[in-house]
């Protein structure tokens, strides 16, 4: 990869993590650019007319050209690395998983992570408020599927550690931030820890 | 691709519809079993054990393994087409619509349209009903978003029709079935007739 790599992101967020922890894993190096969301600096027009016209981070800056969506600009900077399988099932199988992050996990953990530990409970509006049982619900939901799925594999994709570990490591770590209690998930637990063992993990607040 | 393919679906779903019109588009032959989610058939034990442990369709069966997620199942049939491009930007570029078409496209035109054409209004939970109007606001959003990128571009990625053509097709030219007013969006309304203008193109209904 020869061109110049820039993050624009929030570094407390997990979605900014994950680009960071694929980085570091694969080596690759990257100019990090903070930005405040609480301060809306994601949302002015320059941002929107020259980085994300959808206001969010993480975005990945390759050379002049722009990747939104942190799923995807993991996937720019591990490409042709050990962390994307080239079998196609296996390689369907991480896309399977990364997406279940974004529809099934993330708006639910991340979300009463954000809302808990940034927004504060008493700053938010009611029906914020009234979505926070469902989302504690079906983020339990998601953190027993894990733990199911992992009582039987060492990682989400046969093989070995790929993307779909990075992905869903980044928020589930975490899940205490909102009050998931990660002990009823021992199977998920033990998998934390061998991706905190890689050789080349970064925390999250490095 | 050699092995036998299944598409377990619920056809009115656009996530299902995905799945064939990818296939149709690369010439590849799929069987179809049917599930009608509004009688929970894709919650029982045996389904849920076999099929895909999240309760959802669409799932492509591949010989005897599964792929839920409707873009990771396209991914896998798209393997190798024209549909995926290879170079590593324009890769991770439709990664990034595609990941984008689940955050923030799906969970609000797909919702509303489940919500006010199979489920019914009257039959909303209060919570449900509550957050009508952010849903609203963001599906808008989104079709803006799609529009003003479609105003200087013939497809989502650069270099011709890909992935994110197909995953964001599913549920924006159905979106009048959740009274978004698409004639708001006229770079949408061409991108949708180039679309029904390809050669293996096949309608959600056929």
């Amino acid at each position: 990869m020869t061109e110049h790599l820039v993050l624009h992101e929030y570094s407390p967020s997990g979605n900014c993590y994950k680009v960071r922890l694929t980085a570091a894993l694969v080596g690759a190096r990257i100019e990090r650019r903070e930005y405040d969301i609480m301060k809306s600096e994601t949302r002015t027009p320059e941002f929107l007319a020259n980085v994300n016209a959808n206001g969010r981070i993480p975005v990945l800056q390759v050379g002049d050209r722009f990747i939104p969506e942190s799923n995807a600009a993991s996937y720019f900077i591990a490409e042709g690395s050990s962390l994307i399988p080239t079998d196609p099932f296996s390689h369907a199988d991480m896309l399977r998983w990364m997406f279940w992050e974004q529809y099934n996990h993330e708006p639910n953990i991340a979300t009463l992570r954000f809302w808990m530990g940034t927004v504060g409970v008493a700053n938010l509006t009611d029906l914020q408020r009234l979505q926070m049982s469902g989302k504690r619900q079906q983020g339990r939901a998601a953190l027993k599927l894990m733990d199911d799925h992992l009582s039987g594999h060492e990682w989400f994709v046969a093989g070995g550690m790929s993307l779909a570990d990075v992905s869903l490591f980044a928020y589930t770590h975490v899940a205490g931030d909102a009050e998931f209690d990660l002990a009823q998930y021992p199977h998920v637990g033990e998998w934390i820890e061998r991706i905190k063992g890689q050789p080349r993990y970064v925390a999250m607040d490095a």
